[in-house]
């Protein structure tokens, strides 16, 4: 089994005093560019990892004071809170106060103490979700274990296991020792495979023992469809794609055979308490989320919705963090009313969104009609994004659909982030373009979310080394670069400066006649 | 020289009565979806195409009763008019209308009889343009002309011919003659290599002959940077990235060279005459459209916006067509504000955006930075979106990059078209949304942007034939498939159905208890 390890071209991985992991881009120009970085020890210069071993826990670790959303209520700064606070560069106060509000939440299971703490809340920069895991048709462990450090790698915040086929436990346990990110997962994979894929025969005991087998490994946090209730599904009969989520689906399946409410619902305080032992965050799954653009906002929808806001409140009273998860397919007019409404129903609790793909008519593109979606739902206030691979629809994503999506989504949520304002996010923006303009080519690659894609591509018109430090580039060819002319025009304007300078006029430039 | 000919997989080319050309997607349930098609005889069933002769020319275009809005004010509905209204599946009298206001533009010189009737404005589909043309770097003739049929084939409403290198007048009569759709040029540029590179030597007249000549020749739209002024100059003198508008840069620095106003501006009113006699279409160029974020909605840009509604006044009072170039480079929050002023400034006249990209951080993915920016300003009302590539800031777009650009582009402009509620749009997204749903596989991959990838990502995973029909995919497997799931709730919700009719309850499903 083997992963990929070494530090991002351009690039070497630093430590701050308190431990926050930074990739430091290494400028032309002498300085240097700190960037947020999620990729875990298997960038740092001398990297020796050990699969079998798994990474080294974090110190500091409690186990027994309750939940961070506890803690947060309680006044306390916990140690995940200070570095957050480094990571985002926020105050410590400002992290601890959304969190105590339930508006963020740090997804970090003490069973898990691999994990690096990160928040997911809209004060904060819009993290991503990469989904993996091996289905009954394809796929293996070391497979997936490569591909979690993979999407790491190129900036996924958190993975997600969905793993469906044999041997889930132990591809979860490779994946949770050395995983340096929040891991989640839907128990309810679990639970069916442990009933041979018959859905009517779940229970509720089955699935509660899973959740706790899961807790005891170290998820971090877990997407429970307990919002899909009995009288939802006669909404969903209309429909053009009817239930698109498979833990709806599964839920809707045992519902109509037993003719009961949900288990999942009716049993949600007992779910609370064992989460809260963990600390393990609520993902609550909208098993009714549209799959089409034409089943987007519908009733079926927004009544779910409801349900997660009375959720939402339950698992507050019991201390457990919470977050819901969004659509899905949604046509660009009408996304921005699913922050609204999430919003209002559940208590500012952290929107967790698929997409939203905004075109169904691109399949092998997904990440594209998601990516426009996704940036659009976080600019409104979305606080995590789920990628959606181009592969979506059609197979299982392979490890260049992974980073295909990955990518893909780390331009939604930092095209989100300066929509918001947020400051690192501009900055970034400016350096890279400040190198663009100044033609400091290898500074322009390192700076970017994919240096070695940039770079590939110059190379294949280009390859020359001196075009690194060329002022022109093949698009335009020496002659008809304009930023080389606006550099000589800025030379010319500096003289005419000066010779202004010299006369005393008051007029800058002379207009014309 | 060799072209990609044949139709698109699942597909055949059909005419109507009106010679309207339609993609024919023939679904497997035995009906058939038509689609609005760019790309010519060379989808025809039996295609005979002879590069060296061109395409036929169609029949009835009129030479001497000016230009199409001078006709459309008229009162007339021309030939190009009725073509367009069956296409769009839009009444005459509205493109009629839309015309006469200066809403929409129809570019169809009288010299380019090869051309299929298009029209550009917001109340019709949006549409894309793909970007071609040789440097002086690196591209040859043959290359050229393949990828505009090829970015047709994928569906470029338009093509720009860029090309910088040797040869500018040969290549374009090659693309001109073999291109079913209108095709733009930028004249400064051949007028640049007339005088050697160098900007400062350029005249009125040197660009006045390149002007006829290229209309002469057929070309449909012409970029003209004539709303840089030298009083705008130096609003751009504290930018982070200057001016990057090939055709802003160059007349910026024949300004400062001759401390004069530009050409382009003075001589407005005689350009305007040589247009109309061929009815060619003004695409006002954004000579100072912002370079990067940073730059976005800046004193320097919004200036020569005004200057491009004087301009746009000036143009329409001669009875020639216009449309206005917009950014660019532009964070999310700030792209509408682009629309409004454009259309508040130049009377509404079609805008014609370049993306715009909405972070500068990820080179080598610009199509998806910028397709998110596309998908939003198109949405506000934008006309016509010019394509970016993967490539774009990098290098050259090959073969591959211009498809990427292409279906990017075609995402957003569907995304956008979706959101502002046009019919065809719904339904086409209902009928793949279907098939994805009845498993129809052979479906869904034909109604797709691009049918040979879904199919190739498809097989990717599962190979076989029988998978085609198979009511479930790899992501999930048989057991979790919540299609298949909710395919036997809807089968179990028809025997409540019926057992309700008998029992004669008034409750569709009976409620939890």
């Amino acid at each position: 089994m083997t992963v990929s390890v070494g530090s991002i071209s351009g690039s070497s991985k630093v430590y701050t005093e308190g431990g926050v992991p930074l990739r430091r881009v290494h400028l032309t120009t002498g300085e240097h560019f700190d960037l947020y970085d999620t990729s875990g020890p298997y960038t740092d210069d001398n990297a020796t990892i050990d699969l079998e071993k798994g990474l080294a826990p974090r110190a500091g670790v409690v186990r027994d004071k309750g939940t961070q959303l506890q803690r947060a209520r309680a006044g306390e700064i916990t140690a995940e809170m200070a570095f957050i606070a480094e990571r985002e560069g926020m105050p410590a106060e400002l992290v601890r106060d959304e969190v105590a509000r339930g508006r963020a939440v740090i997804p970090a299971n003490h069973h898990h103490p691999e994990c690096e703490p990160m928040i997911i809340g809209k004060a904060f920069a819009v993290k991503i979700n990469a989904n993996i895991g091996n289905s009954a048709v394809t796929s293996s462990i070391a497979e997936e274990v490569d591909k979690m450090v993979w999407a790491t790698r190129w900036g996924a915040d958190t993975i997600m296991d969905l793993s469906t086929g044999a041997d889930i436990h132990t591809t979860r346990e490779w994946i949770l020792r050395n995983s340096p990110v929040p891991v989640g997962t839907v128990p309810i994979y679990q639970a069916l495979e442990k009933v041979n894929g018959d859905p009517t025969t779940l229970t509720w005991e089955i699935y509660r023992d899973t959740v706790i087998e899961q807790c005891e490994q170290g998820v971090d946090y877990m997407t429970v469809h307990a919002g899909v209730l009995l009288r939802y599904i006669p909404l969903t009969v209309k429909r053009v794609t009817g239930i698109v989520s498979r833990g709806g689906s599964i839920m809707a399946a045992w519902m109509l055979a037993h003719h009961r409410e949900s288990f999942l619902y009716e049993r949600f305080g007992d779910l609370c308490d064992i989460l809260a032992r963990y600390d393990v965050t609520f993902s609550l799954g909208d098993g009714l989320r549209p799959g089409s653009i034409a089943d987007a906002n519908d009733a079926a929808q927004f009544a779910e919705l409801e349900t997660l806001g009375e959720l939402t409140k339950i698992a507050k009273a019991h201390g457990v963090q919470v977050m819901i998860e969004g659509p899905g397919h949604v046509p660009m007019h009408k996304i921005v009313e699913n922050v609204r409404l999430e919003e209002e129903l559940c208590d500012e609790a952290p929107f967790y969104t698929l997409g939203p793909l905004a075109t169904d008519i691109a399949p092998g593109y997904d990440h594209i009609t998601s990516a426009i979606g996704a940036a659009i739902i976080a600019q409104a206030g979305t606080a995590m994004l789920c990628y959606v691979t181009p592969k979506e629809h059609l197979g299982l994503p392979d490890r260049k659909d992974v980073k295909d999506g990955v990518i893909a989504y780390k331009i939604a949520a930092h095209a989100a982030d300066l929509a918001k304002g947020h400051p690192r996010a501009q900055e970034r923006d400016d350096a890279l373009s400040k190198a663009r303009f100044e033609f400091r080519w290898h500074d322009q690659f390192a700076l970017s979310l994919d240096p070695d894609t940039a770079r590939e591509f110059h190379d294949q018109t280009l390859p020359a080394e001196p075009a690194k430090t060329a002022h022109f580039c093949s698009m335009c060819g020496p002659k008809f670069c304009s930023m080389r002319i606006t550099q000589d025009i800025r030379d010319a304007m500096d003289q005419k400066s000066l010779e202004f300078a010299e006369q005393g006029n008051r007029v800058y430039l002379p207009l014309s006649s």
